[in-house]
């Protein structure tokens, strides 16, 4: 009852008429990456998730995965492993890793694409191979040569799939304290013991391995996050020379009972000395973690993406087809019982904010995209240094706007439905309970926020801020004198300036207490997004109108921007004065008295 | 893992100091009403709903209810019907029931903390006795004398309970489409046959019958909303003497796979020819009607309510004692291992935001539940007629913010708990599940809006409006010259200036176009639930200040004041901005270009 098309079309416009990738991706060298070739991929991919992975959404919701207690294993819903392996039959898995270890090396911005489609098909299903893709990042830039050839290109292929072993019990946000410890031993590997929680595809039955990265102690380890190593430990040994020997000690203990994501497995995973070779430096497994953590994080946005994107497709379908009540300014559909609910102007309201929000997530996640692969690909340093800083800047808006928006929309899609949404057959409300981990797994919006407010721009003086200004300056100057653009460059221009008397102003009160930061970093987090989304709503227009669309496209971009603009910009006005408000309003309260 | 207290003290504040009903209950005659038999049943509500209904809520929800389809019965999740036995062993069944029909009679707004107490201990077990009381309200005030002597002694006794039977396939905000029909018979009964979905509480184990009220047609009846009328279709068949007879052609076909409120059977019922007996006029189903919705609308509110304070409740405890992260301002904890999330502003606005709400909602709810008191007791004619019409104008307000605000702040309290809010077993995430429900089930959100702005405001003239403006504007005079209240009351009486220049344009936009209506409805709504939240917290400080209470409990009322007068109603700004933006950036864009 729930179903998705990929929008192929708004795809290939955000990456190529707004983001202009095919000069980008010239420029880059990324010499496979032909647009023709692209086009196909692009279609292949809709084919794959609508027709191989959409179909199991709901089943796999249903069905949820089970764990048996006395083997630790862990069964996926039906037809989940059978498309993990159509998936690397299709060849999938290496979209965009490097072609020295089997990939085939396309940019990370179409492969976001990709993922997209995954996402809105089937997140649950997604989540195992998202993980992989964390793996691969980490494998790749911090790895010794036999960890590559071992591991890596094995996840690349598929074979394997990977994890990220974090969170413990009493240690999730909080990295400084957690215990697991690892020994070492005199062949070189490490002893692995401690229990992690919430391990995301710990266990399944995809793959006959699993490649599970794990934040460990050395026993000499400084106390706090300064003392945490990373460690291979794959759940069947693999010695240096690749060949697979016993069972490791590690064992999936129970698997969580949650709210959405059924189908996805979120493993405890037990390591009694499991068998574990230290990836990167020492007391250096933070910086690694983050290579994941970051690309994971990304990944998350993303799911927001898709979420929001399917659920978008599905509540305008509904309210084109449900009759319910006349307009009220005369029956626009006499001739049936009653208007179907889209003459509706509040129901036009929830799925117009799906689409501006859905659209214009599009844009910004594809725009960190780009980021990556100028990163990855540049010849210049000072370029891909640039790239550093503003993709830096962006992940976390990325990661926490994308997923609170995918919360707002799929509240709005479900409520369209009226209570129909509620039930479980129109597959609205499953959409509603997948998207509420988004906000929460790869960092909480409020970690989120406190990395962009905190670190990014406070901290790294803004160097990601500071492009993104000069981003929006070039722009708004370029369109000054276009009267048909004054629509939307002087009201850009206005919160691109009111954005940064905020962000002057934070800074200054920050210098007297710094929990000023955690008091505005929420709201400034919005800021940032709403701010961002308006760019890249007023290029859509600029792209539309410069490009051979039609009429109807066209209208569409030009009115879904006046919308934001409208209705969706001004939440700025609310976040401002919550920041403008200042932190004492937040902290005077007696922790004790919040009951009192 | 999920605990409820119920909140007795801040309920008599409520109640009692802000909106001194001692005084109120004195003027109406309700003498049974006395402040210390009062405060003896709030201990006693206390102990039965957090004794008995709040164990049931997690393990109903797991379990759910089951249907056999052989014989259409539904069995509630184990315990539940036990709980109803000792609801009505301990007579609270007829709270606020007239004594004539063996009822208690205390006032409605004393009925409505139970009714929150309910709600947070149980949301699903609620909906078995809030349907009854919906029953009542259209018996009691549309039935004949043999329909109150059969029929209303039994649901308020307890022994029996009620359904209200308005949805159809076809047709749910829509009444004017349906298509139940009702054959006049012989004995002056009627034949009624048709189906009816969503039907809470249409079938289950509490008790031996179950009285539907169910709109239907006339054969001769006039096409919409103009040609229902109301019947009382017991499940079981009784005569006008009270003899019950034989099973009644009714039959629960199905019962809904839901998001939440698993607990609550959700039917489909078929009326086969069923004995039905008319209630009030022919073809006047839906005044009757009406005066059920307006009680359960309000209901619905307080489900919201009870949600907002039970979130909160376990939001805070958990915030006390997770330990993560240390103070962006130095240690505050130094021996323990990190501080407790408490001390983070984000936790704390989070956390303050549910606080803000669920007080002020506490107040405004209670507000409009006075103004049944009034309408029900009240021997002035006038203030009767000035009480209906300021509770017309705040029902809508109260059902759909205290909803909107339940999800909100069920969000905010799992996000609290980050990934263990996610897993059942901490109880969170179902808050969030079952309050999704609520921005729906009788009237969605859109319909509330709708009949806020365009009936009671627009249509109606504002009657209740300019009551609302005259508390406000009566409030900021008296306290004009306290220098302690103007933090409070100049941002009150500007707001309160600025709704009334938005009705004002509203009103003037919907002479031109009747959809502008429907584009600013939503928003308005929001306007009106902030503005008059913004009076409850000002009226919360002074009555805090005035009272014997200690220190912690004032400064609590102050700083959550300050708060939300800094971080919530500045919400106004955005709200304001969409409704003067104006209906065309929701029209514009023509249906089929949506997805262009």
């Amino acid at each position: 009852m729930n179903s998705y098309t990929a929008p192929i079309r708004d795809m290939q416009f955000a990456l190529f008429d707004v983001l202009e990738a095919e000069a980008l991706y010239a420029k880059l060298g990324a010499d496979t990456a032909q647009r023709d070739v692209l086009d196909a991929v692009l279609e292949e991919a809709a084919k794959f998730t609508q027709g191989v992975l959409a179909p199991l959404n709901q089943s796999g919701d249903a069905e949820g995965c089970t764990h048996d207690r006395e083997t630790g294993k862990v069964t996926s819903p039906k037809g989940f492993a059978d498309a993990y392996r159509q998936y690397v039959e299709g060849g999938w898995a290496g979209l965009t890793a490097p072609e020295a270890v089997g990939g085939q090396e396309l940019p990370e911005s179409f492969g976001l694409l990709f993922k997209e489609m995954i996402d809105a098909a089937n997140l649950a299903w997604g989540n195992y191979p998202l993980l992989s893709h964390g793996a691969t990042e980490a494998l790749k830039h911090h790895g010794e040569d036999w960890q590559k050839d071992v591991f890596l290109t094995r996840i690349v292929s598929g074979e394997w799939t990977g994890t990220m072993c974090l969170t413990e019990p009493h240690c999730g946000s909080d990295l400084g304290l957690l215990r697991t410890r690892a020994e070492p031993r005199e062949d070189g590997s490490h002893a692995i013991s401690g229990t992690k929680i919430f391990i995301t595809a710990g266990e399944h039955d995809f793959t006959d391995n699993i490649v599970h990265l794990v934040l460990a102690r050395l026993p000499d380890a400084p106390a706090g996050t300064k003392g945490i190593s990373l460690f291979i430990v794959p759940k069947v040994k693999v010695d240096r020379e690749g060949r697979v020997g016993d069972a490791n000690t590690v064992h999936c203990g129970s698997i969580e009972h949650k709210m959405g994501i059924h189908g996805s497995s979120t493993c405890v995973m037990n390591f009694d000395g499991a068998e574990g070779w230290l990836i990167g430096q020492p007391n250096k497994g933070l910086n690694a973690m983050f290579t994941m953590m970051n690309t994971a994080r990304l990944a998350v946005g993303v799911q927001g993406l898709g979420l929001i994107d399917r659920a978008f497709q599905n509540a305008l379908a509904y309210s084109r087809d449900r009759l319910q009540m006349r307009s009220m300014s005369g029956a626009k559909f006499p001739d049936k019982p009653a208007d179907p609910i889209i003459v509706h102007p509040d129901v036009r309201r929830m799925l117009l904010t799906c689409k501006a929000l859905g659209e214009g997530s599009r844009l910004l996640a594809l725009h960190a995209a780009t980021l990556v692969d100028v990163m990855e690909r540049s010849t210049d340093e000072q370029e891909r240094r640039d790239a550093d800083a503003f993709l830096s800047f962006l992940t976390p808006v990325v990661k926490a706007c994308l997923t609170e928006w995918s919360v707002e929309c799929t509240y709005h899609a479900l409520q369209c439905f009226g209570g129909h949404g509620y039930v479980r057959e129109w597959g609205m409300e499953q959409l509603a309970r997948d998207a509420r981990i988004t906000t929460i797994y790869e960092g909480t919006t409020q970690i989120q926020a406190l990395d962009l407010l905190g670190r990014k721009v406070i901290q790294q003086q803004g160097v990601g801020l500071k492009q993104a200004a000069a981003m929006l300056q070039s722009f708004c100057a370029e369109h000054a004198g276009n009267d048909a653009m004054s629509e939307f460059i002087t009201p850009l221009a206005e919160a691109a300036k009111d954005y940064e008397a905020l962000t002057r102003e934070i800074a200054g009160r920050a210098g007297e207490n710094p929990d000023e930061i955690g008091a505005a970093a929420v709201d400034y987090l919005f800021c940032t997004g709403y701010l961002m989304l308006g760019y890249w709503w007023a290029r859509s227009v600029v792209a539309a109108e410069a490009g051979t669309h039609d009429d109807a496209f066209r209208q569409a971009k030009r009115e879904t921007a006046r919308f934001y603009f409208a209705r969706i910009l001004p939440r700025r006005l609310t976040h401002a004065a919550a920041i403008r408000s200042g932190g004492e309003n937040l902290l005077r309260l007696d922790a004790a008295h919040f009951d009192a």
